[in-house]
């Protein structure tokens, strides 16, 4: 999920200092609201990402991505983890070999080198605030290999998202 | 806000892999409501916390906070910054010399030695998500002199609560 491009444009840093409101659910005043990925062989549908807090002393950054209705996040893995809350909306997430549906408030822990995809419900979106530290690796994507071996489980098959459908 | 007593009880760190669901609002599976400081002598009022995440190779801590009806953070500052969302209730922080009023999704950022304090309204409470570097100071109270200072603007002697009111 993460931006790893460090050629993309950076957005303005969170540490305005005080209080800045949510103005409608998912937007936030002085927030931009960017594309997901600038890597077009990364597979993604229906992503946006948002930069909340990116503060030099905080060591993490504060994201939130938002997947549209029908929309998933890249089917990928690293060696950082990913710790995050449902903010709104309701999904799937795929988190090593388990499915999980997931709604507001739910916490989900991405393990290092950990396979993981989020999809929206069919009718709903799923925004969802994800945790991650600054010094970070780049996410990999599967192999032919590796989505043979994904797909060995069954509900696994039916519910990874790697833009061939 | 920010637990900085070593010799207090480990809580159990937020690592464990994929989903813990929100059981009830501010309450997770496997995440256990702790004293919010055990330093009695730092002043607050109804307030509990919760560790949502540690992993160590996170570099951050992202912990929750729900101040009661009545209640309020310590009045204190400190070199490291928080990044904080509103998750639940409404309520009020002092962010230096600046109070607002805050609800469910609004972001507050605390900068570097900056006074802050948060308080829930009436009738209802006030939870918080707060992200904090892993590496931090402890947090400062104020001085008879920083007291003596604050309370020259009259908004902020009316909102401070120092345990002597």
């Amino acid at each position: 999920m993460a931006n790893d491009n460090a050629a993309a444009p950076q957005p303005p840093s969170g540490e305005r200092p005080g209080v800045r409101a949510q103005t409608e659910p998912g937007r936030w005043e002085g927030v931009a609201v960017m594309p997901y990925k600038q890597t077009a062989e990364a597979p993604f549908q229906d992503v946006s990402r948002q930069l909340l807090f990116s503060d030099p002393s905080l060591a993490c950054e504060w994201r939130y991505f938002e997947v549209s209705e029908g929309g998933y996040s890249t089917l990928e893995r690293h060696a950082h983890v990913h710790a995050v809350m449902i903010h709104r909306g309701r999904g799937q997430c795929l988190v090593g070999e388990t499915i999980r549906d997931v709604g507001q408030g739910d916490l989900v822990f991405i393990p290092p080198m950990t396979w993981h995809q989020f999809r929206a419900n069919r009718g709903d979106c799923l925004g969802f605030l994800c945790v991650v530290n600054v010094a970070r690796d780049r996410p990999q994507l599967p192999t032919a290999d590796d989505l043979a071996k994904l797909r060995k489980t069954e509900q696994v098959a039916d519910f990874i998202r790697t833009g061939a459908e």
